[in-house]
């Protein structure tokens, strides 16, 4: 009995099928007693599709006339969305960006959002309607049209629950929850039935996947409890909440792996103040996105910097320091493209000894030679070579017990 | 050297290739010097793509949600365009019907135009862009998206050359002009260079199809010049204009041909006030459109009364007759559905006799029966035999020499 806002991916509106589908479950959540708000992505491939469209015209689009293009897409999903619950008898309205005013700033094709107007929503909530709100999409102070970059609709979603106050945000989508680890690669993996926003931004950012780290922050900066769950049943799925008591009795929450990846090794850099500020500061012009960074002094003058970047970004990230390296006295550059990163998170490894102790000698048992370390409060990584990694995510796994479900793991210490 | 609105309608941006002919034709006009403002619509076959998807979710979606969806189809294709004059270095921008404040009543799926803020468009006029502009749409005062109907963007293209006081509005369509008559059934049909609003206002209405009557009438009131051109050739096309004096020395402009027509006779009414009214609006209420209606007295104290409906009304035509038949004491109905309504049309008529007779002494000559008549002040129009009909025509083209430009033809007395 609250305000519930329901967030429908783009796999899950991708046919009329589908869209009743979704709509039912409103309905459902609606006769429950709950004031219920739908966010729903454009449909399927349609995205796509429209990116096709305007290739075709402008392989560099301007980004304004992009944001007026893609979020065409959602605006259909909603209307249609509102004419499923019409047939089905549910009182039902839709709003595109603009109608809401999901105020964003007027960064095209990335825009952030500044405000929303809940009462319009409010307004129809209140009168017995299911409102159907178009994700990834807001309008500027100029009222020009705005998306909201990757991600798009869960920000949406998690920004109207946090405008509406809602008790939770229902993120629908084709896996069941958050697992330990991916079932693809540790098929003992097992679903977590809560986890923190810290967490959550930490799996997120390693490629976990299922959903994109500005939505978490959201999340985490408002309160809003964020409930991962199938469209296909009606299971409970993994709860994204704040730190309860109870979770920093575990260890390790999840690990994940990284592929992708390539890490940039320069050389006997000159150690001085100001170096390596030149050095990714050069990478951020370039819009190279740098993951993790090591420094390791190798005398009084001289260091060397590594750090990884996305594959994606290895030929910018290469040209970037090739132009740099002069200045900065490096003696030699060094790349690995084969590599992989194994990582294990978890909020309880802030206050036990021997979570890294215990990731190393299980890397150690399997064989598994650690190219090298990096940690934060609530993570600790080791990157490995590409043809070890799924042997060392396993092995990661296995160790801390990553396919029982928290409460049946050997506590720690 | 003005400003000049250009209309592209969905044939004429079916695909990348038509919509980079059509931005190239902006281009041009731009070039001359003129401030340019196009407007268009959806892409070839969407809107019907879209009103099948909605048809699958509901077969009676609301209004409202109706006009959410398929106004999207309109904003993609002045998107696309925006880029497209991108790509060739123009500057350009695009806006939806919210944008530029079309503000419109709220009666969805055929609204009607409030007003609007020309100064949005202006603003990018002045400096130096083209203004792309989606036709059909609307927003009424509570932001809800409208829609305007059969022929909205030639309704849109037209009030936004009202509102902008431009030098002309042109429809690029897929035809190159206005004919004196259907080509396909009198090949001898000459392009009109200039037409009377009032003329195109009755040619329209009979079906010439080219243009709908809203535009038109539109038209007239602002007194906006529309020139309907071809989107294939730069030849002027017809300039559909206020009457001019030569105009009135053309005894008639262009003959058409109606088909997919019924009559309904009603014969033996009580010849008492009230009786037509209460056929009238009963049929209203049935949401039938009546075209031309023939009273004749038959005694003092009855008279049969006709009327046409478009083939498609029939059966909803018919069923309201039935309803109300008794109540006037009709003494029986006479329906065909096998009729055609041959017309000709011309300013020239209103301060020339003889036009009438002309056209039944060459429908005469070709041996065809008219089963009745009706005329306006510009019009005048015989229902005869669907088997007759363009043999009909033909010779009602002929009489009156329309397949010879307008000055070459015989002078009336």
């Amino acid at each position: 009995m609250g305000i519930i806002v329901q967030k429908f991916g783009g796999t899950s509106v991708a046919n009329a099928d589908k869209i009743r589908r979704a709509a039912t479950r409103a309905v459902e959540a609606f006769k429950k007693g709950n004031q219920v708000v739908a966010v729903a992505s454009a449909r399927g491939q349609q995205t796509d599709e429209l990116i096709a469209d305007a290739m075709e015209l402008n392989p560099n689009p301007p980004r304004r006339e992009m944001d007026m293009l893609l979020s065409t897409g959602e605006q259909q999903t909603v209307s249609l969305f509102a004419m499923a619950l019409d047939a089905m008898g549910q009182k039902a309205i839709s709003f595109n960006g603009s109608q809401i005013r999901m105020l964003t700033d007027g960064v095209h094709t990335r825009a952030r959002i500044i405000s929303i107007d809940a009462d319009v929503i409010r307004r129809k909530l209140d009168t017995g309607h299911i409102v159907i709100v178009a994700g990834f999409q807001g309008v500027d102070a100029e009222q020009d049209i705005t998306t909201l970059g990757r991600g798009g609709s869960d920000t949406s979603a998690v920004a109207l629950a946090a405008a509406l106050k809602a008790d939770v945000c229902e993120i629908y989508t084709d896996v069941d929850g958050i697992y330990t680890s991916d079932p693809r690669k540790f098929p003992g993996a097992v679903k977590m039935a809560r986890i923190s926003y810290d967490e959550m931004l930490e799996l997120a950012s390693l490629g976990a996947g299922v959903m994109h780290s500005r939505s978490i922050e959201f999340g985490k900066k408002y309160g809003v409890p964020i409930h991962v769950r199938s469209s296909l049943n009606n299971e409970p799925g993994t709860l994204i909440t704040h730190e309860v008591p109870q979770m920093e009795g575990i260890l390790v929450s999840g690990a994940t792996i990284q592929k992708d990846l390539a890490k940039l090794s320069l050389i006997g850099v000159d150690n001085k103040p100001g170096n390596a500020a030149k050095i990714f500061s050069h990478l951020a012009k370039a819009k190279v996105i740098v993951n993790d960074i090591i420094q390791t002094e190798i005398s009084a003058e001289k260091a060397n910097i590594s750090f990884t970047v996305g594959s994606g970004d290895l030929a910018d990230a290469r040209k970037a320091i090739d132009e740099i390296s002069e200045e900065v006295h490096c003696q030699g550059v060094f790349i690995r493209d084969d590599i992989a990163e194994v990582s294990v998170v978890g909020v309880g490894m802030r206050s036990h000894y021997g979570v890294a102790e215990k990731m190393f000698k299980a890397l150690a048992d399997a064989q598994v030679n650690i190219d090298s370390i990096t940690t934060s409060e609530i993570r600790i990584s080791c990157i490995v070579s590409l043809a070890d990694g799924e042997k060392a995510l396993v092995a990661v796994c296995e160790a801390f017990e990553l396919d029982k479900p928290a409460s049946e793991r050997k506590q720690p210490k």
